[in-house]
């Protein structure tokens, strides 16, 4: 089996503080339930992510647009924020080569380098501008909407730039990843004639990265986007099944929706023994995070916190809280069965017994045994965990690590009894934002922020 | 005022779930004990790192060194995990520009890359060496103990290669940083004459970014240490006083607790708006978990959860979760008065509403307007939060910023009833890999081991 969840730590009689085996089996019916709005909710159309695997024409143009591109461009810069970032630095992450940036262009094939501009930070976009030899460089603005401020500030500088440097050559170094008919991205690659990809109507940014948003950075930088696909294809396969027991996201986010329901344990930790995965639990955190965090219908607030993490080297950091604070967390481990390479420990200064028992081993044991070492250690103080088993870090099992927690995001949204695919309440801060900046359009914002109370003198330090 | 903490938003007349302003009168006089404690443990010798902004001697060493290697080494490679890596990380990100590793020598004023390997993954180390021009590479292996396996492991292989490289050449590409007298590092130093750095007795390993564990490195690419030191040493005068309200660290610490003794808000979201104090956050969750996150002495376990998070880019991830989810949150933002540099946003397809308001604009003035956006509505919503304003990112605030949060962390441990420098909790897990791993003086640890509940196939899928 290529991917596999491993939960006996989950169960009660591993871990005092987990769930009874009774419980789980108890709520079949209800995960049937949850199974049942996910098949509608595909069926109604609202569900897109589920058709990203199997669109063909959407990658085939990915594929085609990098083919052509190959060798081409020394930098691809990608403007966007979110899910238009979380998941493309995630892929590059985990299916390239670490210190990719770093690398010189033999090691990587000849690819691209791949940068982020995640944020808004003056400092790091006029750094990271001023390096760049603009001629040789591609920027691909990725907005849904194409009213992201964050990343239409980045695109109005990047443009300025563009235009400065080669005034009629601006538009060959721009690629949009847009809604595929409104927005003002797509207005003005129409006007402009800038290739432009879709991100389907009904996929969100936070369930984007199997459309162009992940595919075409992707693809520019090396990755098999195909097998990718395949992977996530073949994980909606085996849970396409309403039994509980043979349904590894239905597994997961039962478990996950059990232990906060009814267990108290409201955080839940993702921490893959993996550098390449490092930056896939940030994606999860987002994924998690925004679309569960919420308000019912009932006005009641719910929504476990997903916390990233990473072995081995968290167990220097925040491992001490999970072993002895409080009881109200979840650790989802991610442990790969075969390093994509192994590095020996030698045998020196076998005479001194802090190092003398490392000599002979593999780094890859060290960090496989020092996971079952915090799981065991876990589970021997009452703290429920499980482990997500790949057997490697490639694209196929991304493909299908991706797809299992994005299905497991809708089932537990069911669960939750919350809308899995909105975020509400992130626009009052945006409406504030366009108030202070002076948008026409933001009167109301404007007279709310007039109204909150300011920082008063006495309450600080 | 260069550093200062703005509270109104914790306080419940402009949060609604902030913290009534009589209570935090009324914790006055336990905040004279919590600063008595740390008095207390300050002249019993129990607080070293108080010391380290005044200690003249160590800082001298660390300055010589790095006078002495000016210009030397290309690469400099820091071996070290947990506290040994997150101070360095978060110096380098804070106080050298962004891409430090990326930029060509010339923009690094001829300074040294530096790379920090956190973890034992055999890719990234395998991969890191192996793109070494060992010859012009310094390493730098730091562990209080000498007993750290993932930092020993990583010694073994890079001895192993500097000794295949130049077998008698090897001692001059390594230094230590570890304890004055105990461990095998100190020994091995001694044997051979490598140049080792003390991390006083007294200065536990996330408490050690002002010593020679952070000073090194950060000396070694140019950081400004003396001027780190004075920012670190100012913020100890200004939290002299046993009065609360005039005592940053003891009104973040008592903020903190109280909004989760009594509050509910059991998690601490630390939120800077810089991409340079992005890792900082990290350190700070190290700092806050290790130190509180235990069993109290009547056996019950406490500790709030510290989560990093980075405006404005987590406004598109976690802060849907922070504005609608459960209320069991504080969000501290970090505000920077003057960014180190400012970019215009260009006023470009004016005619467009979602473009047309921003030019004019600057970055920095969108990246502050939408923190104040966030820390009204989160508010509006009745959520506490902070706000820590640094008139910008230089040595100085980040020094003083590093003492404002190791003395809060002090002060926390004596409010939660908990040993703050203490972490009792990886023991088992640390004693599980030795069993596993064969370690001679594991035995006990190995009979536990087996006895554990192993994997059972029914709870898998």
């Amino acid at each position: 089996m290529a991917l596999r969840l491993d939960y006996s730590n989950m169960i009660a009689g591993h871990a005092s503080a987990g769930i009874p085996e009774t419980q789980l089996r108890e709520h079949a019916a209800r995960f049937r339930d949850a199974h049942a709005a996910l098949r509608q909710g595909h069926d109604a159309g609202t569900l897109g992510f589920l058709d990203l695997p199997g669109n063909r024409h959407l990658h085939d143009q990915v594929v085609r647009f990098a083919e052509q591109a190959r060798g081409g461009w020394r930098d691809v810069v990608i403007l966007g924020i979110g899910g238009s970032a979380l998941g493309p630095i995630a892929l590059r992450t985990a299916l390239r080569p670490p210190l990719w940036n770093v690398l010189d262009v033999s090691h990587r094939d000849g690819h691209p380098r791949l940068h982020v501009l995640d944020n808004v930070d003056p400092l790091t976009i006029g750094t990271l501008l001023d390096g760049l030899d603009l001629r040789h460089t591609l920027f691909l603005v990725t907005s849904k909407s194409g009213g992201t401020a964050e990343t239409m500030a980045q695109y109005l500088v990047v443009r300025q730039r563009l235009e400065d440097a080669a005034p009629d050559d601006a538009r060959r170094h721009l690629a949009f990843i847009t809604d595929p008919d409104k927005g003002v991205l797509r207005a003005i690659a129409r006007d402009e004639g800038i290739p432009a990809f879709d991100i389907p109507p009904n996929v969100g940014g936070r369930f984007s990265v199997l459309s162009p948003v992940g595919t075409l950075p992707a693809a520019l930088i090396g990755i098999d986007t195909a097998s990718l696909l395949e992977g996530a294809a073949d994980l909606m396969r085996r849970c396409d099944t309403a039994e509980l027991a043979r349904n590894p996201a239905g597994t997961f986010a039962m478990l996950q929706w059990l232990a906060d329901a009814y267990h108290g344990l409201r955080m839940q930790v993702l921490m893959p023994y993996s550098d390449a995965l490092r930056d896939f639990a940030a994606w999860f955190v987002q994924l998690w995070a925004e679309s569960l965090g919420k308000r019912r219908p009932d006005g009641i607030s719910v929504g476990p916190t997903p916390i990233a993490a990473l072995g081995a080297t968290d167990q220097h950091s925040q491992v001490q809280l999970f072993m002895e604070g409080p009881v109200d967390k979840t650790v989802t481990f991610i442990s790969i069965g075969s390093p994509a390479r192994d590095v020996e420990i030698p045998a020196l200064h076998e005479d001194r017994k802090e190092l003398g028992y490392l000599g002979g081993h593999s780094l890859g044991r060290l960090l496989d045994v020092e996971r079952q070492a915090t799981a065991g250690a876990l589970a021997r103080r009452g703290r429920p965990n499980m482990t997500l088993h790949l057997d490697r870090v490639d694209a196929w099992h991304v493909g299908a690590l991706i797809m299992l927690l994005e299905i497991a995001t809708i089932y537990a949204g069911a669960l939750y009894g919350v809308d899995p695919l909105d975020q509400p309440g992130v626009e009052l801060g945006k409406q504030f934002t366009y108030a202070m900046l002076g948008r026409p359009d933001a009167e109301g914002a404007r007279r709310e922020w007039n109204l909150l109370p300011k920082p008063e003198p006495q309450w600080s330090v």
